[in-house]
């Protein structure tokens, strides 16, 4: 897991194919769910308000996201301590999470403009407000007992600690032979493999987590999902992959890449659907679910470019590069990256052209229980 | 001082300039102050024991030194804890503290190996350890209240958050021309404006850490110094810069940059006298001073070198190019570096020829005071 966790990560810096450049997706799902996280926030800061507190952003990433979130939740707690006349805010530790190789010196090179900014927002009612680097894989424990008041997460957890060994490349057998990822004619040992490391995951990642909050604190995830519990009928969970392991095969009838080494690929990726999210918590039993909604996204993240010379397909292909390509680099080189996306956007734009597809969105808000 | 902020740091990467690869000096001054680091954390162990302790590095840089300090501190920890029989070891959460720019993540690359090292070192009594990035400057606070039990800065403390304002690029005449720092002909008003830079600066810092530590806390600083009250007279102190500043005047006078870029450059750096610290710390008055010790260092870092075709000048111009070329680097432009660190070398080669130049370095190990 550890060698996953280090070579798993966002495309860096900020060329054409960054993560920082393409993240309008994510951006949106930010937004769908800011009245969400508001909610959250309020009720610890109305029920607890402590001295103290402790907020983090688990698979914060790199670019400009990450302090978009940080501020919409400063912005809102200072906002609403002013308004109850409280003599002073909270001191804020705010801890941003991602895996040892997420790229931190971007976002920290950011700071000192988000400092100043909160400033010019909030005026005096600005308080010291502290931020922590914390790299490290969220399934497993990142912060001391009891020190975590607010856990927020977008667009992370459905990325798996690894892949399921089963699946993987040391698998004696290629189970999954042509695709990447579960797809309509997956058979019951794939979609067992993905679902047995899909609990193993999010049940640790709960119990990390429940050892690090406070009773009474509070967590919002959001992560692509499915609505139904057969992973194999709902395109919105699985399509984007499937259309990149088809550029694949493609790419390899072609002999540029060997066939082979397609088999052996699979993504360390799953969409989990509600049930199965309210079977772990149940399970794990220290958390209570105060809501859980399945929203859709576009698979362009809904921006029209000022320019209608770029295909539906191309914005796409541009927007799952960023996050995939450090991935499918490690396994199949840099050198056909180009090539293999271009192959992709042709893909995506003759599947558009017959369908509209969305990305199935999940966002839980569940708070820690007394009890536990 | 949040611009100047932004352009100091120390040499980044991993080739033939980087501090990763020539910060001997400051790792041979980790191990002379290893003995008053580890009578500290002792100390703070005994008398405090607490289920969760706080320990952070301040201006930790990144290279080999970060994780060389912070496992010397918990490799003794542990240990301790052994010995002593205790049930377990506190939670550690450690901060690795340097400017927004700072490459941290060359440090956060390299946790895992860390960690797997710990566990090899430690077994079973290596309890969860925690830790965090904080980017930003000590010169102001960096941690909630009272949340830290143990503080370490080593070779940091010398740097000032800005160049004097009498001395900097926008004062009105240039008082230290020719030179970069305090040399043996430097006027009062240069001396001046140093040591109140200095003071407010370091009164700062220690204002900062009264509110962070808690009673009964520590703290171990290492930095450059000085023996003596006059400044004008302990070579020790200044004199590289100095060199450096013929290498600067040499080069401008063969015009290859202007001499009045020369004549407005100083460094934010000070060298203070024990009397300049004892000063400070008695008038902001949380700590009180367990010991203050003077030693020296070789300009080279006393290392030996396998191939004895390099000149100790050439050596020493590579320790002093990796922490201070960034600077230079931002006034003079880059194409100039190579070429003025070549001069340098042979100013340092002809200068250690005659003398035998040391650095004086000063270490005081405080604790946070139960009254204040």
């Amino acid at each position: 897991m550890e060698l996953l966790a280090q070579s798993f990560h966002m495309n860096k810096a900020v060329d054409e194919t960054s993560y920082a450049k393409n993240s309008s997706i994510q951006s949106n799902i930010i937004s769908v769910t800011k009245s969400v996280t508001e909610e959250a926030i309020l009720e610890v800061l109305c029920k607890n308000f402590p001295e103290s507190m402790g907020i983090a952003d688990l698979g914060c990433s790199s670019g400009p996201n990450v302090l978009s979130v940080i501020s919409n939740i400063t912005n809102l707690l200072y906002a609403k301590c002013c308004q109850s006349g409280l003599p002073k805010p909270p001191e804020l530790r705010i801890f941003l999470n991602d895996l040892y190789n997420n790229d931190f010196n971007d976002i920290f090179a950011s700071l000192p403009d988000f400092y100043n900014q909160m400033k010019e927002v909030n005026g005096n009612s600005f308080g010291p407000c502290f931020i922590f680097g914390v790299p490290g894989s969220f399934y497993g424990r990142l912060f001391t007992s009891n020190s975590l008041h607010f856990v927020h997460s977008s667009s992370s957890l459905h990325w798996l600690s690894q892949v399921p060994p089963e699946l993987d490349m040391k698998a004696s057998t290629a189970i999954n032979k042509g695709h990447i990822y579960i797809c309509e004619s997956s058979p019951q040992s794939v979609l067992d493999s993905y679902y047995r490391q899909f609990q193993k995951d999010f049940s640790l990642f709960l119990k990390s987590r429940s050892e690090e909050i406070v009773p009474g604190g509070r967590m919002v995830l959001t992560f692509m999902g499915r609505r139904f519990m057969d992973p194999t009928i709902e395109e919105g969970c699985y399509n984007h992959l499937d259309l990149l392991a088809q550029a694949l095969m493609s790419v390899a009838a072609e002999g540029l890449i060997p066939e082979e080494k397609v088999d052996i690929f699979n993504t360390q990726y799953y969409a989990p659907c509600p049930e199965e999210i309210k079977l772990e918590i149940e399970k794990e039993g220290s958390f209570v679910m105060n809501r859980l909604e399945v929203f859709e996204i576009d698979w362009d993240g809904g921006v029209v470019e000022a320019s209608n010379t770029v295909s539906i397909g191309r914005r796409v292909a541009k927007l799952v590069r960023a996050v995939i390509e450090p991935t499918l680099e490690s396994h199949f080189g840099s050198d056909i990256m180009d090539y293999l996306f271009h192959r992709y956007e042709k893909f995506l734009d003759n599947h558009l052209s017959k369908t509209r597809s969305k990305y199935i969105n999940l966002v839980i808000s569940v708070t820690k229980s007394h009890k536990a």
